[in-house]
């Protein structure tokens, strides 16, 4: 950051990942040094860190509404995911059921999944997603078939932040038998999520999305749902994920997920009244719109296309003044292609390429979003200025798509 | 810990895990706390992120003695090995070639993996291993067929610590056109390694052997060798490993292993000391014996069994007194099944239960090598006077198998 601006540092892009709160740092350091050793050991050392290990289990457990015991740790949510979809790829196989509903919209971690099972012979149905960023229970009712074995829809979009209709889409995947996955990597911390009463039956966290640390997730599978590894090793995690486990962030995650939790009323109180006058704000810029529903979005979720301009450019442009933000999802940050997540909700390659993603934290303050909203108009008025395309459209050349 | 013995804590069970170093909690701290970024924004948060990462990958390869771009960063050692294999068994079948050979005392995340992969139809030759310990270049030779398309040999041993003829074993395997992988996370750090002189094709590594962080491994692959993806989504490691990449913990990892490699030879002076005292004062009790080659093993390893007890008690009697140690394999702990390791070196199911591993560090001191021998003296001579076995054993009803 070049300090064109006083030296701010403005950072909205916490879905791509977060700050650690303070709490979770101090609660991995005792782990990283002095207690440290390896739960398996039968030791004492190795028994203070499986005593840890019992106790962060149940404080996550408690968060999401179900016991310690279907909680299995993993390096993250990706990986999660992944066997969370193998697992009931490989269950349902085994009755011959080899068709898997989803969504066009879901994170790569799930999609490039279902890819690789489909070159197995898998069968895979992906909803559209409405203008809005939701899919209905009704067309997920209308998709499973006698050889559905599983159902994975994401709680919230990480692009977009809509949030499904969680608890309506177990219900019914309940009812016909089929087995209900959700990727809550972006949910879990920000909404109130309770596994048992929501009808999930598999669930993915990351803590590094709730101010928890990186390289640490859950993969919650309801009891007796057999979890197929994909790490192969020691008996760790009973068996079901092999790998010494990495006690310290398990720490740092399981405090980061109690402290979102407690708090959750308060922040999204907050976050929705940031985020809401941020929409606000950014609509006032002609030619722009807001991408996925309103309201059902999550609190600290603002996605918007502005027509005319290149995301890339927006957002270079925006951290020299000191704001850090996306165009959509960091994991695929370094591709061309336009988010399949855009594409999903019906906006065209040429919108799609003009978006920006500013996902809230709770540290983020009024303050710091009178100045992103100013920064953005200007960004996108120069950046308009300088545009071939613009000057197209504005000379009506062009028509605008974007009324 | 009781406090039986002034309170001790002697801590000989780093071949399970060890304490960080001072230095690699420091190089994680930043990242903990203020860079937290993802490296996949393109913000200046993700890109000071994204230049600690190719830092951090360009020291451990300088280590390793290849280029960064031959690094993927995984979970630990378990996740590199099998990510490993799997993709030497994909490339494999691709040619028709099905047949693996390996070695009867590899870690189980080598080994539940090859198990996997022969239900898929490969076929798995493991080599037997002589009574010191070792596998001979030898038997690589003679086990390789016009199929073979992996060779996996550990490089040290996680139980009895022997080190395996690496280079030679390379050089067979490349003569011969197969592709060469070695768990190698007991040597790392411990051993001077260069995979290039060696003719290693892939190595895995766990950064939590070497005082390192838990949670962080790395899969060095020559140039050319594509590997399958264990978890797949973002486009993170070349597209080779999804999930946000761990810096915290990447950081940490190529502090610990600078460190370790910096100081090798002088911690190899003085481990292999400690390790010689400590054999020649327990070689002292009667029917005892040393598993492994005396010479031929990791400078921190000592491995005992000692007839007529069981290695639990004795674990938990040493523990009274202020000493952590291991029976074996702290990722098998929970089992009470004989080591598998000692089963392949032809130890029988009797005496394999009475096995104890003492894995030292460079931390450890002369004087606490003098309390543990006698430590460990007094205890067998306790268990013994209360084992029915050795009571027969004494009166000659049984025949002793250590003599």
């Amino acid at each position: 950051m070049n300090c064109l601006n006083g030296c701010r540092n403005i950072y909205i892009d916490n879905a791509a990942t977060t700050k650690m709160s303070k709490s979770a740092i101090n609660a991995m350091l005792p782990y990283l040094d002095g207690i440290y050793g390896n739960p398996s050991s039968l030791h004492s050392e190795g028994q203070k860190a499986a005593e840890a290990l019992v106790g962060a289990r149940e404080r996550i457990a408690k968060c999401l509404g179900c016991t310690s015991r279907d909680l299995t740790f993993t390096s993250g949510g990706s990986e999660a995911d992944n066997q969370a979809i193998v697992s009931a790829a490989r269950i349902g196989e085994k009755k011959g059921k080899k068709h898997i509903v989803s969504t066009a919209f879901e994170h790569h971690a799930v999609l490039h999944t279902l890819e690789r099972l489909k070159k197995e012979g898998f069968e895979i149905t992906l909803l559209d997603v409405h203008e809005n960023g939701l899919v209905t229970p009704e067309q997920v009712a209308e998709a499973i078939r006698p050889d559905t074995c599983l159902v994975t829809v994401m709680y919230a979009n990480n692009e977009i932040g809509t949030i499904q209709p969680i608890a309506e889409i177990g219900a019914i995947c309940r009812e016909r038998g089929v087995l209900f996955h959700t990727d809550a990597v972006q949910a879990v911390g920000h909404l109130k999520i309770n596994v048992t009463e929501q009808n999930i039956d598999m669930l993915s966290l990351s803590a590094h999305k709730f101010h928890g640390p990186k390289g640490i997730g859950v993969l919650y599978a309801r009891k007796g749902i057999p979890l197929t590894n994909l790490i192969e090793g020691g008996a760790q995690e009973r068996g079901k994920r092999a790998g010494t486990e990495n006690i310290p962030a398990i720490m740092g995650m399981a405090t980061a997920l109690e402290e979102a939790c407690e708090n959750i009323d308060k922040n999204t109180k907050k976050l929705t009244a940031l985020r809401d006058r941020l929409i606000s704000g950014l609509s006032e810029i002609p030619h722009s719109i807001l991408n996925g529903d309103a309201k059902k979005r999550l609190p600290g979720n603002v996605n918007f296309c502005f027509e005319g301009i290149e995301g890339e450019s927006l957002l270079l442009l925006l951290d020299d003044k000191g704001i850090c933000a996306s165009s959509g999802s960091a994991c695929t940050s370094g591709s061309l292609d336009p988010s399949h997540v855009l594409l999903a909700i019906g906006r065209v390659h040429d919108i799609a390429h003009g978006s920006l993603r500013l996902s809230l934290s709770e540290e983020n303050t009024e303050e710091e979003i009178e100045y992103t909203i100013g920064a953005v108009k200007e960004v996108v008025e120069y950046l308009r200025s300088i545009s071939p395309i613009w000057r197209d459209l504005s000379s009506g050349k062009k028509k605008f798509i974007i009324k």
